[in-house]
C-alpha cells in the first residue's frame, strides 16, 4: 500500500522547494497549485542563475510546453545540478510529437540520464517511444492498452517512471504499475491541468523515497482536488479557483480514503 | 443574417487548434477562454518549430502585446505556413500608436499580405491608419465616425477584414459593416480581453468561410459572455471567472437570440 | 497624517498608466490588480520599444522575478527614460539573496540612482544590505529588528524609500518610519502578492510627491484588500479572486477608517 497520508503530510510539514523551468501559459496557475499544496514554488530560467537555483531546491520540473534554444541550455544545466544532489526530476513533454523540436528535446533531456519521473498524456508518452505511425494501424484497436505497452517501455529504456494521465491514468517504473481512477472530465476543460499534475509529483517525490510511489499519490491528489472542485460546478471558470481551494483544504486522511489507486499487471 | 448559431455549432462539433503567437499577459486567459468556449489552444513561439506548429493549426493569431525581435521572426514564418495552408491569421496590434516599434510590426505583418482580420480598438486602428495626428484635428468632433473611416479605409487598403472593439463594436471587410451592440463596461477592468476576442474571433474564423461573420460573431458571442458575467457581480475578480463560465454554457440558441448585431451603411 | 482618501481618489481619478518590466508569472495578476485599483497597466520588455513606453508611462516597476540578460538592458533603459521624466521608479527585487545574479542585478539597478522605492521581503532587503550571513548569527533573537536596521541602512545609502512586506511591513526613508499592520497571512498563500504590492506602490506613487507617504499608503490598501478577501474565505483559490474584487471596491473613506499606519522611530 502507499502511504498516501504520510505522504502529503511529509509536504505540509517539510515545504519543499520545487524549482520550475515552465512554460509561460501555466506558470502562474503551476505557483499557486505548489503553494496550495503547502510546497515551495520558483521559477527561474536564465542560464546565469539557474544551477545555483536548483542547488537550493528539492526537485525540479522541466516543461516544454513554450519552448526556445536558451530554454534547453538552461533545462540542461539545471539537470546536471539536479543530478549532483540528487534530487528528483520531473520530465513534462508538453507536445512531444506535435513537432519534432519538441519531440527531440524531450528525447534529449530523457538521454541526460537525469529524469526520474516523466509525466504526460498518452499521445505524448507514444511520440516519445517513436509508435506514433505503429499505432494508427493495428494497436487503434485498443490505444489505452497500447499507451500502457509504450509506457512500460519508456519506463525500461530510459529507468524512470512514467506517469500517464488520462481518463484513468497509469504509472510504471516497467517493473511496478498502478491505475488511477481519480480525476473529472472538467479537468480537460482548463488549460494547464498536466503541467500542474507534473508539479505536484515533484513536490510529492521531494520528500519522498520512492518515485513510483510518488507520481501515483500526486494523481490521486491531484484527481481527489479535481473531483471535489467539480461538484456543482458552472463551468471551467469556476472550476479553475475551486481546484486551488480542493488542493490547499484536502487532508491526509481525506486522501487515504478516497484516493483510488489500484496495482496491476504490466504489459509484455 | 450570419449564421450565428450554426457558427457556434461549428466550432463546438469540430475544435479548431488555434495557434497562438501571443504575449505573456494574457496566454492563460486565452487558451482557457479557447477551451471554454470548445476550441483547442496551442502556444509556440520558437523558430524551430512554429511552422511545424501552424502546419497542424486550423488558424493562426498573432498578438504582439509583449514584443520582442525573435518573436518578430517566429510571426513571420507562421503567417507565411498559414498562407500556404490557407487557414485565417488574426492580427491583434496591441499598442500599436503607443510606440513605434508596435506600429512598424504591425504594419509589417499586414503587408505580408497573410492576415484575414484585424482585431484592435480605435486608436490602433487609427495608428495603423496612420491617422493619429489628424483627429485630435477636425474629426475629434466625431471620434467614433473618424475610427469606421480608418477602419474601412484599412479593410480596403489591405484587403482584411477590421474587427473593432468598443463601447459598440464595428467590423468590416471595406465593403460590407455591421455594428455589435454586445458587451459589458466590466470587460474593460479586466486585462486581455481584447486579446480574448481576438482569441475567439479566430477560433470561429477557422470553421466559416466569411471572415468578416466570423469576426462580428465572435464579438457577439463575447459580448454576450460579458453580459452574462456581469450580471450582479461584485467585481471584476468575481467578473473573470465568471467570463470563462458564460463562454462555456451560451448555447447556439441563446447566441442567436441575444446577439445585437445590425448591418449599417459604409463611411466614404 | 498621511491623506490615504486623497491618495487613493488621485489614482481613481487621474488613472495612472504604470509600465512593468516584470515577471511571467505574475504579468496577468498585476495588470489586474492595476486595473482592480483604477490604475492603467502596460507591460513592455523589448529594447527597441521600452525607452519610448516609459516616456509615456507615469511611474515604473522593475520586478527582476524571471529573469535574463536582455530583460537587464532593457530595465536600465527603462530607468534612465524614467529619470529624465522624473517618474518614480519601484524596484522588486524578487529573490535576492538567493542567487548572486538576482543579488547582483539588484544592487546594479539600485546603483543607477534612479530607484525612488523597494518594495521586498526581509530577507531580500538583508541580502542587499549585505548582512545575509551576519543575520543567521547575533541578529537572529530578534530579526525583525536586524531586517528593521537593514532596511534604515539601505534606505540611508541608496537615497531610497525601503518598503519591507511581512507579518508587520516597515516602511522607511531613512528618516521617518512607519509600520503598516494591514494584511493576512492568505496573502502568502497565493503567489505575486509582493509582486501586486510592488505596483500598486507604483500607482500610489505616480500620483503623490512623497513616496514614503505613497509606499505606506499602497501598502494599508493592498493589506486591507487582503482582510476584506479573507473573510469566511475557503481558500486561496477563492482568495485569489475575491482580492481583485477588493482592490476595486475599497473607496477611499473606508481606507482611512481601516488603515493600521503608525509611524515610529528608526532603529541606529
Amino acid at each position: 500500500m502507499i502511504p498516501l497520508d504520510r505522504m502529503l503530510n511529509e509536504v505540509r510539514q517539510r515545504p519543499p522547494l520545487v524549482h520550475n523551468i515552465t512554460n509561460y501559459v501555466v506558470m502562474n496557475t503551476t505557483a499557486n497549485a505548489l503553494l496550495a499544496v503547502g510546497a515551495s514554488p520558483v521559477m527561474a530560467h536564465a542560464i546565469e542563475e539557474v544551477r545555483e537555483m536548483t542547488g537550493l531546491a528539492d526537485a525540479l520540473v522541466l516543461n516544454i510546453g513554450t519552448l526556445s534554444a536558451s530554454w534547453i541550455r538552461a533545462m540542461l544545466a539545471s539537470a546536471a545540478a539536479a543530478r549532483k544532489r540528487r534530487i528528483p526530476v520531473v520530465l513534462d513533454p508538453v507536445g512531444a510529437g506535435a513537432t519534432r523540436f519538441r519531440t527531440r528535446t524531450a528525447l534529449r533531456l530523457l538521454a541526460t540520464g537525469t529524469i526520474a519521473i516523466v509525466r504526460a498524456n498518452a499521445s505524448e508518452i507514444l511520440a516519445l517511444d517513436g509508435q506514433k505511425a505503429r499505432t494508427r494501424g493495428v494497436d487503434a484497436a485498443d490505444p489505452a492498452a497500447s499507451a500502457h505497452d509504450a509506457a512500460a517501455r519508456l519506463a525500461r529504456r530510459h529507468g524512470v517512471v512514467v506517469s500517464m494521465t488520462g481518463p484513468e491514468d497509469f504509472v510504471t517504473d516497467g517493473r511496478r504499475a498502478a491505475r488511477v481512477a481519480n480525476g473529472h472530465p472538467m479537468m480537460g476543460r482548463l488549460t494547464g491541468t498536466g503541467c500542474i499534475a507534473s508539479a505536484l509529483t515533484a513536490a510529492v517525490a521531494a520528500r519522498s523515497d520512492d518515485p513510483w510511489q510518488a507520481a501515483a499519490a500526486a494523481l490521486a491528489l491531484f484527481g481527489l482536488a479535481g473531483e471535489l472542485a467539480a461538484r456543482a460546478c458552472p463551468g471551467p471558470g469556476t472550476f479553475q479557483f475551486r481546484l486551488l481551494d480542493a488542493l490547499a483544504r484536502i487532508d491526509p486522511r481525506q486522501l487515504r480514503l478516497r484516493a483510488r489507486i489500484r496495482c496491476c499487471a504490466l504489459p509484455g
